[in-house]
């Protein structure tokens, strides 16, 4: 709880109509999309420059107040709730696009700006932002700068870090801080950029990013296909990237997976498989043709039992969407749904699957697969019920398991969602207790109050591993 | 100077074959490429392994013994130059391809490969591995690494950080770390791959790397572009990128560089010419032949008195390697070449080759200016003679107010040869002094001694801006 005088101090600085504190607004701010994580804040704040964050910032340095910044809180880590109280931020009116360089191909915003905004804007003059995270819609630039969220077109064009070019950021101190600039080579010292981005909060609250933009691609095609087994997509997958061929996206969906999509989209998927691919190649058009027509040849000789090619923009469109709402379909089948993204080589996604698919048995909890398989990075997502602990406790045990399955195969506890506070403490397991300690080292140097969203990234204690037995 | 039974402590991890100290082998690993910084080291080390790495680290540690990681002493910036003395670590035994990941697309090396066997190994397998800088020839991975070294492809293909996929490097302490995978997405944690890289020997020793590739482009074309005034070359630069054109190389000339270059490695190259660019398009062949028509047209609309197509691939690649070489073309004009690398936004480029000029000329030095005109990144090359100190001060302001002039359009101190201890004195004119606050905050949570490569990017003070007054 914040004293009368203390909540004052902070309307001094962004205005009575930009503090809230109400339970109501309390309470609309004490979880994001994460399952099973909630707690109170104690107070909302919405700055309207950058000078109001670093006097924030400032306050609350001087008090040892935690700091939560929060785009949409479309988070899927727990990385925006408030778990230790404090002060989260807003960035409804730090929502600009300050400028769009069109000759050295940039973009600067503000944190506020919805992606789906700025992909929309560049297109307009023939550019292209490539990352977009499925909740681009509403998720803002602020929250997939500071998740370094990825997408469906990773595979070809890279994730959010790849498109930052240079950062204003206000330090736990309240220093402001600007790195790189609109430059595509700059080594003046450490990637601070690079560090800042993924960094969830922790470190910097950034308040102004320019963003690398491409020159748009003229052609798409989109091809749908269709698999008896999940080897024979498996395989494609592998095969198309053999043929050295890089689509844009190259998506898997399981059957139950798809079954959710079909009956929330009604556009007609079909369903009599179990597992899909959602391919899209771009480019000059000449070199998509060839790309799709390989593509659609080598689905054939790994045993596609249909492959059907988008006949217009919209039907493209239109599967690309029924995908990204992948999440919102299945969450309509159970009342808790929890979301993973265990990242493989992607020369290990066969024996991720089948991992996923055993774990599920073995604690006879129900999850769907769906992801980007040109990447790796599986959604493996539990259909439960937090209500029910002892299901709970199943469920928990299974994640624990595959992310075991996933380091075991060289991967990773998290590709794209964040570590947030859900996954702190599986972090030791990925990178070791000479990484944990390097990284408390920059945590701890740039921030030694500890006010910069706590509890997430560095959790209390980490997990023992398991010891499994895979009969 | 160490004592017998220190250096004997040494010769005990890596054997009495693997260590050096002869006043000759000391000289010899005195300087690197940089003009005017030599200083001896007190030892030369090869170790073998990372483990004699580690061991070699920890020793250094405990006796607070400067440590010095040195790839083939390429460096432009004096990051290789021992001026504390100290261990200097060679990677001549730790020079071996791991292993080739056809289908994950990478390949795992250790240090000390030289940068053009990869390139030449993998390309073997119809894959690519874009960065190129121009000491390829003779630069080994790991040093490409600690600089984040760029190159001629770095517009369309970007530099050595965006290859990086792992790395495996010994702490200050002596730990072994592994950050990374092979994984096209990783968010666990902060991206400490992105911070070992370009911090140029200061945070830690690598000692493998997991490197991204992509499929090797199947068709490339090479023009030759000549102008009479820099202005048009420069505006032709950004007219072809204003029509979305993303060639694999820019690179740009003046006239003194082209006839340094010529009288090198006479080819037959034009030299009635203020500036020339060097303009290859790499990909599938309709589009390669598509965009270089666009880009003949640009450059004949832009007033180009020349353009000439490269007829056989042999002659692409002279004209390349003529440009690689300019460095070497200019080296013997005078006793001693100072080559900066000013970077500045694209759009900027014709204002910063005008102040370069405007600089010389007031200094009364010799610059000739080349460099990679699609990212900004030129390189003023100052042809002087370090025996003559009246004129070796006037270069030393020369280079200060390129510098400045470089900040003040946006730009960077350094695009892609490093900070080195040559340019430690200006890093804060970039990046301010939070940047300087947050860096120092992790090379002290890191390397709390200061052993790792000390002197460099950091330094005892900070210059002072001069007041210019251009009239």
């Amino acid at each position: 709880m914040l004293s009368k005088q203390m909540i004052q101090l902070f309307e001094n600085i962004s205005g009575v109509e930009n503090v809230q504190y109400s339970t109501a607004s309390l309470l609309a701010y004490s979880y994001d999309a994460t399952a099973n994580f909630q707690a109170l804040p104690d107070l909302i704040i919405a700055p309207r420059n950058t000078s109001e964050v670093s006097q924030i910032v400032k306050l609350c340095s001087t008090h040892n107040i935690p700091i939560v910044p929060r785009g949409s809180g479309t988070n899927l880590s727990a990385g925006t709730t408030p778990t230790s109280g404090g002060v989260v931020l807003l960035f409804k009116n730090m929502n600009k696009i300050i400028e769009l360089d069109e000759e050295n191909m940039t973009i600067t915003v503000q944190p506020g700006v919805i992606t789906k905004a700025v992909s929309d804007v560049v297109e307009q003059k023939g550019l292209f932002y490539p990352p977009d995270p499925s909740s681009r819609k509403i998720s803002t630039i602020g929250g997939n700068l500071s998740e370094n969220s990825g997408g469906l077109r990773g595979l070809k064009y890279g994730v959010t870090k790849d498109y930052v070019m240079a950062l204003e950021a206000v330090l736990p101190n309240g220093d402001i801080i600007r790195t790189g600039g609109k430059l595509a080579k700059d080594v003046a010292g450490y990637d601070l950029t690079s560090l800042f981005v993924g960094s969830e909060g922790t470190l910097a609250i950034i308040t102004e990013a320019t963003l690398k933009l491409i020159p748009k691609p003229i052609y798409q095609e989109t091809i749908l296909s269709l698999f008896r087994t999940i080897e024979e997509a498996a395989e494609t997958v592998s095969a198309i990237l053999a043929a050295k061929i890089i689509p844009t996206t190259l998506e898997f969906m399981d059957k139950g997976t798809l079954e959710a999509v079909e009956d929330y989209s009604k556009i007609g998927l079909p369903v009599n498989c179990e597992a899909v691919l959602l391919i899209e190649q771009d480019g000059a058009q000449e070199t998509v043709q060839q790309d799709i027509d390989k593509i659609y040849e080598i689905c054939a000789q790994h045993g596609a039992i249909n492959v059907s090619k988008a006949k217009t923009e919209e039907e493209a469109e239109q599967l690309k969407t029924a995908r990204r709402d992948a999440l919102s379909a299945l969450a309509r089948l159970r009342p808790t749904l929890i979301l993973e993204d265990a990242t493989v080589p992607r020369s290990k996604i066969p024996q991720m699957v089948h991992a996923i698919k055993r774990i599920a048995d073995k604690y006879n909890v129900t999850i769907r697969t769906f992801g980007h398989a040109g990447d790796g990075n599986l959604h493996p997502t539990c259909l439960t019920d937090i209500r029910d602990e002892e299901e709970m406790e199943r469920v928990e045990k299974a994640f624990e398991e595959i992310f075991q399955a996933s380091i075991d195969l060289g991967g990773t506890i998290t590709g794209e969602h964040g570590v947030g506070e859900m996954k702190a403490e599986y972090l030791e397991w990925k990178i070791g207790e000479a990484g944990m300690s390097v990284m408390k080292a920059i945590k701890q140097g740039l921030d030694p109050k500890n006010i910069m969203n706590p509890g997430k990234i560095f959790a209390k204690a980490t997990k023992k591993r398991m010891v499994v037995h895979n009969g």
